[in-house]
């Protein structure tokens, strides 16, 4: 079996790295020194995009539409060269019509297209502890199934229509721009209530809140780290953008989603769109006056 | 040691049980047929609250504010009849600054006060398992311990002032809060994308998201199920306005509070103020037009 990855920005280099472990696995980024420490590690670099014709599965993770669009398609045609009746994997976060428009490209190209997002920070994707959400045809996601397991601990299929793995990706990362903004609001709250932050911290990471995405963010929250960014709050806007452009499509209220999308363009306007999105706290202690945490 | 417990409602009734499984107590409730399976199970009924002038120990667990007022004071004064330097806590989520007058009522009295909010559901609290969030002199809550730990499984001390205590039990009620918005939005975004929400309740609560919160309400709101309330809407409503007037007191943004109330306020003008508070989804279902889910 002939693999190919195509992305290798910070998770799309985790999920190649995993891949690499078990198959034989061609890879391909824009800009090509990102593919190096790959190539060191036995991967076979593509010099176009033209050299996963022979691939019978590829992969791509990619940043947003635009970058998807200018992969894949030549206005409505699979530009991307795939041999007949291999298998697609699209593990960008991306919005519901540009899945629509993949599968009808690579259904008109015979070539079987799975739509697998999938949850978890950079870190997650170098240990192959993803969490793979994926929908489209089963015998498909069957055959891919070593390839989605070498990155994820956790496969969940949604269904046959590919774009039911994108809405619940965007629902599911909802929910974490939800918790985010919660925890900045809770923490910013208690601070000024004279509450330590430790306190409060292990309060709720020790009881009701003792869940991973929790223990991931209330401590940089509570500390006001600057990690490296595991989620930039550019990408979280795009999250929540695209969420509320699906809501609108389906007609649904999603009321909360439009705060915390100013929050989080008030943040990008103050100069923190590289910064991982958790800083939307430290934006909402200083509005609230509150001084800098003293790290420990 | 003589314990006395005033407020046998949902909350008040379970961790009266609890009390008096080791202590002798002495209990007191405004309609007193509360009080017989407790009178059953060997605790004394207290006829009035004179009654708790003996008292080493007296604990409440009432409503609200004014619930609050008419019980422990008269104007500016101590009215419960406490025996100097016994220790009274209370345990009702209460503003702030209902807290900071009983502090004074109870200081001019020579009685140790306490404000020891606790989190958790009556199934929780018949069980013993709440979580005891508590604030006040540090060598009065130790004096308690055997007390808090009849009702608690943790006990977090918040610091010397009891204040501190209602404001941490705030900025829980308002991360519970916004966890229940968040799940309304969620599933409805999910299920009108046509998502099974049992395959998109596994997601949830077997990955990021696996914190007693979630697993207490995603399954009420993917099942559309009609509990015993845990939680009214009403009092959701209460906990919520509360954050927002300390907000409002300590000058701190609190962006989605708004947004959230409005929902709970959208839901007891549907009718639904005696309903668990997880009925927000299905009100927000509804408004997306989506059929009322099969019960399995």
């Amino acid at each position: 079996m002939t693999l190919g990855f195509i992305g290798l920005g910070a998770m799309g280099l985790g999920m190649a790295q995993r891949i690499n472990k078990d198959h034989a696995l061609k890879v391909y980024n824009r800009s090509s020194e990102k593919a190096a420490s790959l190539v060191a590690e036995g991967a076979q670099q593509a010099t176009s995009l033209q050299d996963f014709a022979d691939c019978d599965i590829v992969c791509s993770m990619l940043s947003d539409d635009a970058a998807v669009e200018a992969v894949y398609l030549a206005g409505d045609t699979l530009a991307l060269p795939l041999k007949e009746n291999s298998i697609s994997i699209s593990h960008s976060t991306i919005s519901p019509p540009m899945v629509d428009r993949l599968v009808a490209a690579h259904e008109h190209a015979n070539v079987r297209f799975l739509c697998v997002p999938v949850l978890g920070r950079p870190d997650k994707a170098a240990e192959g502890q993803l969490v793979a959400v994926a929908a489209g045809e089963r015998s498909a996601m069957d055959e891919a199934r070593s390839v989605l397991e070498a990155i994820s601990t956790r496969q969940f299929w949604m269904g046959p229509t590919p774009r039911q793995a994108a809405v619940t990706k965007l629902g599911m990362n909802f929910m974490i721009a939800a918790a985010v903004e919660a925890l900045a609001e809770s923490f910013t709250l208690t601070r000024k209530a004279g509450i330590d932050p430790e306190t409060f911290l292990t309060l709720i990471t020790e009881t009701l809140f003792s869940a991973p995405i929790y223990q991931a963010y209330a401590p940089l929250i509570a500390r006001e780290e600057n990690p490296t960014p595991g989620f930039k709050t550019a990408l979280g806007l795009k999250a929540v953008n695209l969420a509320q452009q699906t809501a609108r499509d389906l007609r649904v209220p999603l009321p909360t989603a439009e705060i915390i999308a100013n929050q989080l363009r008030t943040a990008i306007a103050a100069g923190y769109a590289d910064e991982d999105w958790s800083i939307l706290a430290r934006l909402m202690a200083q509005t609230a006056s509150l001084p800098p945490i003293k790290r420990r």
